[in-house]
């Protein structure tokens, strides 16, 4: 028995039992959900739907995409599982707590609303788990995931209620703060051994493997940007989003082959930078952009994204010692930033005259201060905000979205970085230099067609003997 | 030409007539379906997205999860998809004789929920398929689907109706029915040869493909437990099962650790133990739990899985002869079992004090005698039952669903044994020794890349000289 | 810098900034996407489930059903992706125009049922891409794809406005035009050259991958049949597609295993075949047809198709140099042909005896010339028909049937080898010999497992010599 393991697992199952508990003291059926519910369950019915699209980007689209590793396939897709189903229940407790019991209540409500709730919180843990890909145990990620969870929602509590920053599609709260919360503990993590790494890369078949997820994701990123809306601006959100992906293909392609000197396409490019126009559009996405703005925000993303991979990625890696396995900077960090000042450059840009009472449903804080009874309603909805904050004009909305851009920035990177510090402690079983990118290191790997070269050098022998190449007998 | 193929081409060919013929005969368009209908067609709009679901369920689901055998891939998906659209067809024709035509209707209605129950019966079919994997010809399958679906229809009949055992998500009769049903096919299968088989195990991506059924399993089985429900017993049914999944997910990673003497984690366990969840709340998912209690029951399951694939499927190869290729024992037999028992028992603790007016919606049976309109409404719904037979206690309703549960293990397992030795008639083409768990018996299998090894011995010359090694030019 | 890809790229960037400033000039939100719609967007939450599942057809079902070819898997997915995402924008433009800016309307709306249309269309590219698969450049399919949509768009335009010829499933409009098409193109494209490409054919694991295409689409066809209509008709057209694709599954396997001499099932078939009943209802899906007419049909498409795929396919390519990569004749011309023919022989006998008031929802313009209420919405849904063509007999309607179906025959056949006169120009960089079917002429290609064998040949050195074999190191 190896005592690492044994640590995963007794911690695992000391979380998963707390987790138990803190849902038997402080959690209930939401009002639609109780017994003999009063209330008509017609939310259920039109929410669904959208949940069960973000479900399948969570655990197949973020699942697949990272199984471009040769290698390290089996981690990708049942470490993603792992760490999502963790976050589910621990994101529901925290912004229980966050939502409800902070204000008094002495229960949170369970039901789906926070389903889909907690599900995006699970994208911002796996969008940082695609930067320490390969790199990290299962134990360090649980760490992470406890500790990320907490500074990710606190942030968007104090973005959203406090701020009064809107984000549809949480482009700032979630995509930049996974990003870059992921790269501070990619750099914090980054030792000597590094450069011993034998194993990342791809194969032929591992790189289709990963379109699976680049295709799911694609083609439910609509719901993603437009399922925590409704009425005209879930509609908008999802043409505009639709649209900025589709303009976002065809310039990742063109830009994809603009950057090979040999003129070829590179699959790095298409599994990735080809959704950063579903980033690019999360904060603005249910604002009236017009489809045009859309398409032209999606070409952008996709230049920012491919340049990313191409030229950034490596620089990161060789200059500041932040090495992205992912590339989750290029798919979700810069297009958050662009998300995000593209979300305050509307915002600054409302009116009244062109999106008429429109601004006031986006834009709750901007309510003319003179309309009482819409006055009322904003107020129910931020009880953080006085009186006085109510009435913004454009300009101070997009103040505020910039703000709350910089905190989320702030937040990310200097908790990133201490989260990074604790997970450099000898307990979590850091992972070393060519143990690295392997899935033998932490997953029974008995048959064929393991991919192997001469680099040889993984030391668990008693495993290792047991991996024959896919032609064993030739 | 193979003699045995065209008995199979023959007999396919004469069913799928027949199948016509009854449906020409016995079926037409339900009342939203027919031609004007007059009634409004709200229905398909609130089920269509959880038919589909469980349409993804069985064909991606089922077919993908049972490609990890590294021969075998062809085979799980094709004829998982062979057998699913035969089994619908039939489970159609049976349930419309069983629940129409039994009853003195002319004509039994074909609509979305018949379409939905079709996709369920075919989930028991399947949950069968995946205890004689590789060990049985497209022919016996056919055969196995017809007798399994007539059995499996009645019991439900007799369970839901007759006795008042109700059961949401089907956890007794789809998936304890189907798993003992199957297993008791195996065993009745087994012979000397069962040794000889070389090819099963799976190759490293061949355990990647299986995932890919693993998570849309994961994702949609909130909606087959959900699905056949409405109001806020859908909306439980969804809450309860996403906790439970979740929950269990985490223990079953935590227990592949501490089973294995190296502490590493097994795909086979996190293929199938981590849905083990859905199924053990398959009984009980509408009821109001609590959603700790869902947690703590998804929990269960997992254990009992992991343990299951460890100890106890080892166990009855070696001891019993019941070998269960794809472990149904673990994912669908145990759980479904505990499924069964925890219906039971919050059925026995079911009360009007603590659940409201949903004790008697999920329990109609439950109704007080004494209220004469619900009663009315009642002995609608159950045309079998007596008025005395209303006004159950919960001890009695309790009592009820055990003997389902017990009915439905002696039924499946008298029947699969049964259908056994029908099977193992010689004109059934039993496949033996080598030629188990591989595609090439039958299936053209011309291209690179079939795992090879040197156990030789598929004594198809005509194929096997055309199936190359994937290193052919080595 | 390759000239020939900086030349795809450029065009690529091009027609992006064309088709934003055409959404610009010409494009505006419809009425429920505008800021502070005042029409509910119920439309959105009971379209938007059939949107999704078409959507998962058109880039997971058509992208991974190409991925069958050996060395052509990066290929299939993304440049699906690619030609999916640049379709989906320009026939929005295409259908705006023809629809809206041609009638006299400034702008075209852009809303959820326009994405559904623009779906819709790119579905027609891409099985006129299964027939040019492996021997086209990304710069002709670019070009091919601008062509197309005009010249299909047009031809719908004339089917359903001008002649009055429903498609509910667009089996006419969509998969028989993008057939004829392709095979056009494919015909007049081929060259000297063609016989000596070595790199077609599949190897075990890319068959697999294909199977994720083929389920995906398989499920979600009653959608793509029914996602265009409503109530009765919508819940019709869910019921045929289901049961025809049932039955059409069940024959698919008794054919396969007829015409192969060896008696085994042929994984080409059963990645095609059984999808044949889907297009085989897609003009009478919404006719009630009854549940057994639905299955007798897909049994018909199962057999034309397998005995397409074995017996056509090869005589196409010898006698008559078609080739026909992914033998779209069989999957979606000669089935969507007999779906043009049910559709006409159903509209000759359809009467308001059998079918009531259905006949007139279906046929509109078989609404009788004296309800003058009734021919008023007729003669605002059918601008382009006077009052004198409306009231037509069934045979009549069903003679319009065939005369769209006629028509879109000569316009694909004729356009497509226009299409493909204008596609051999030099400048678009035609594909020849032993480059087609191989990733390395587009694609970086550098990991393992690219399936390598004695042919060799390939001319790109630098990048050749970087693709080792999988077994490299034995």
């Amino acid at each position: 028995m190896d005592v690492r393991r044994v640590k995963f697992s007794v911690i695992a199952i000391i979380l998963q039992i707390i987790f138990i508990i803190l849902f038997g003291v402080l959690g209930e059926y939401g009002d639609s959900a109780k017994a003999k519910s009063p209330s008509p369950a017609y939310d259920v019915a039109s929410m669904y739907p959208y949940f069960q699209d973000v479900h399948v980007m969570i655990f197949v689209g973020f699942g697949f995409l990272m199984t471009f590793l040769k290698r390290y396939g089996f981690s990708a897709v049942s470490v993603n599982l792992l760490l999502a189903a963790f976050v589910i229940q621990w994101a529901y407790i925290v912004r229980g707590i966050i939502h409800s019991v902070a204000h008094g209540h002495a229960k949170f409500p369970v039901h789906l609303g926070e389903m889909l709730s907690a599900d995006f919180a699970s994208a911002t843990v796996l969008i940082s788990f695609g930067a320490v890909l390969g790199k990290t145990s299962p134990l360090q990620l649980l760490i992470m995931a406890l500790i990320e969870v907490v500074l990710s929602q606190i942030n968007e509590y104090i973005g959203l209620d406090k701020l009064g920053a809107v984000d549809v599609g949480e482009s700032m709260y979630i995509h930049a703060f996974g990003a870059y919360f992921g790269l501070a503990v990619a750099r914090v993590l980054r030792n000597d051994q590094h450069d011993e790494a034998k194993s990342e890369g791809s194969v032929y078949h591992s790189d289709v493997f990963s379109m699976i997820g680049t295709i799911f994701l694609w083609i439910f990123w609509p719901s993603f940007n437009g399922g925590a809306a409704s009425g005209d601006e879930q509609h908008r959100a999802l043409i505009n989003t639709y649209l900025s992906l589709a303009a976002c293909t065809v310039i990742t392609f063109a830009f994809s082959q603009l950057v090979d000197n040999r003129g070829k396409f590179n699959m790095v490019h298409i599994q990735n930078a080809t959704l950063a126009g579903g980033v690019a559009l999360g904060t603005s996405a249910n604002m009236p952009l017009q489809p045009w703005a859309a398409m032209a925000i999606g070409c952008l993303a996709g230049i920012i994204s491919v340049i990313g991979y191409q030229y950034i990625t490596p620089f990161l890696d060789s200059k500041l010692k932040i090495h992205d396995t992912c590339g989750v900077n290029n798919l979700h960090g810069m297009p958050g930033i662009l998300a995000g000042i593209v979300g305050a450059a509307f915002a600054a840009m409302a009116s009244s005259d062109t999106w008429g009472e429109s601004v006031y449903e986006i834009f709750p804080l901007m309510v003319p201060a003179d309309n009482s009874t819409e006055l009322m309603d904003v107020m129910k909805e931020y009880p953080m905000i006085t009186e006085a904050g109510i009435g913004r004009s454009s300009t101070t909305q997009g103040g505020y979205q910039m703000l709350a851009l910089v905190l989320t920035l702030v937040v990310s990177i200097v908790g990133g970085a201490l989260t990074g510090l604790i997970l450099r402690l000898p307990c979590f079983d850091n992972v070393h230099g060519n143990r690295m990118f392997d899935d033998r290191e932490f997953f029974i790997v008995e048959g064929q067609g393991f991919p192997e070269n001469e680099d040889g050098g993984f030391d668990d022998d008693a495993n290792h003997t047991k991996v024959p190449m896919l032609s064993q007998n030739s």
